[in-house]
């Protein structure tokens, strides 16, 4: 593994959060923690050049995300490292996990943490990616918990997010994120973006209804998922609760982070250094929509093929 | 490079056509292939471990499209290869050439000139990929015979095909064919399909009526695409004619076939082999949708990384 930036960003003081993603939709994640960690550094990896996941055999998955987890341990010095990645959570914790020696958390335990406090009924529904519903991840995390999980694919929500078909999310106010999302403006798009949600929530509905569930819990199970969180609040059922799974898993890796090393010292400036290891145009021009904040510039890494 | 299939394909008599895409997309030109040659042998390779090409670097698309072409020469006999891949063709049909010692053929060249003999005033709009978009390979092979081109990326439209958010394309009437097709039948799915299409139409005209072209041909530069034709066609302005560079491909290939090799004796049932890198499932799922007929089982083989 060869690294264009060797430099590591870890330094006494505070510690250094390793964020991971196939893309870029992690930022998501991100943007979650350094709301409630804006004192702590941190190393972004979107493996670009090998996404999306979502269509790789669990093995192959396994090895690009033990490699990028290694990148931010070895070469970031990364003390704690946050999986954004629902794909790389449900195929390939474990495999990360032996690959380094610092704590690895997902984001499909803190969903179904969420889901189950939130849940009066203990029916769940979930949408996600197709490889993170075919894994069945969520519904095993779910059912751990006592919970009754209906998981559905919404394959069409990703590439509308990355179209920029809604709204743009309320950011950082920045002129970056504005033009960013500056062809979301349009409302015919977003009428599109509204049409897709209602039409998946109600199969969705109605599947639920086939197998005798009442859900009043729906968890977004993808990282690109919050952007669209008005529009799918707009289209669920009167009561639903909808969980957002990167807020979930920024929550736990603060309580997390406290519990080991206590409270870190602010240091003014947050510190953030974002990777990638193909791409970097369109990380650089959607990642801001993402992150809520301008991402900057954006670094390129070689992983190998 | 191994294969777990080294079997070859070539025997005296018919020859054997390779046939490459990223994906399965490509099937809808071997389809058009199949129309006009059914007598020869063909080996598809989709090399969906490693799709979509379109968000790699020149450099990455190029090995990858070298380690298949030669897989499709060395491995399964190839005498004759066609790049029905849009991104492929456009980034590295040089690269390929350099790679094997058999004739190559792309999808551009051929889209392009069915362009020059289908437009009256030579004002040319073509829709793709974003990837192939940003290689401008479509406008230039436009300009070198004296059309004016203006490409747009439509990038919610592969999505949408794989999704099955359309009407079942007129197939070989094949069960297998007809129950991939299946969840296609809700008019409301294909009523966002074609307000998706209308979106990116009116956006495409008023694109080019600021650059002062009035289009008379509009080339589908992605090899999803035919699977809308219908949709595409209802939605473009009076008069103008859709151009399927997978159509347009399969008859450069006739041509050239027969030019060298004289008319292929008719040799019974056609033989057809199916490979792919990883997804088999998806590929046997859908495969048949893109082919028009059952793909028949999909082997697997690893070319590496």
């Amino acid at each position: 593994m060869t690294s264009t930036t060797p430099g590591r960003l870890a330094t006494p003081g505070a510690p250094t959060i390793g964020v991971f993603d196939s893309g870029f939709g992690g930022l998501t994640v991100l943007r979650a923690l350094l709301r409630r960690m804006p004192q702590a550094r941190y190393a972004f990896l979107g493996d670009t050049a090998r996404l999306p996941y979502g269509s790789k055999s669990r093995r192959t998955i396994a090895r690009y995300a033990a490699e990028s987890a290694q990148f931010l341990v070895n070469e970031q010095g990364a003390e704690f490292l946050v999986i954004a990645c629902n794909t790389a959570s449900a195929l390939a914790l474990d495999a990360i996990q032996d690959a380094v020696p610092v704590p690895v958390l997902g984001v499909i335990e803190p969903g179904a943490e969420a889901a189950r406090a939130a849940s009066k009924n203990g029916d769940v529904l979930v949408i996600a990616t197709d490889a993170t519903v075919r894994s069945h991840a969520y519904a095993a995390a779910c059912q751990k918990r006592g919970l009754r999980a209906l998981e559905m694919a919404c394959p069409l929500l990703v590439p509308l997010v990355e179209e920029g078909w809604l709204s743009p999310v309320p950011a950082a106010g920045t002129t970056q994120a504005a033009s960013a999302s500056a062809q979301a403006d349009d409302p015919q798009k977003e009428a599109v973006t509204e049409q897709v949600i209602r039409i998946y929530l109600q199969q969705l509905r109605e599947q639920a209804a086939a197998a005798g569930l009442t859900p009043d819990t729906l968890v977004l199970g993808c990282t690109h998922y919050p952007l669209l969180r008005a529009l799918i609040e707009k289209a669920v059922s009167p009561g639903v609760r909808v969980i957002d799974s990167a807020e979930s898993a920024a929550e736990t890796a603060a309580k997390q982070l406290a519990a080991r090393l206590g409270n870190i010292a602010p240091e003014g400036e947050t510190k953030l250094r974002c990777f990638a290891t193909d791409s970097i145009e369109k990380f650089e021009r959607l990642g801001s929509r993402f992150l809520g904040r301008p991402v900057g510039t954006v670094e390129l890494v070689d992983l190998g093929g």
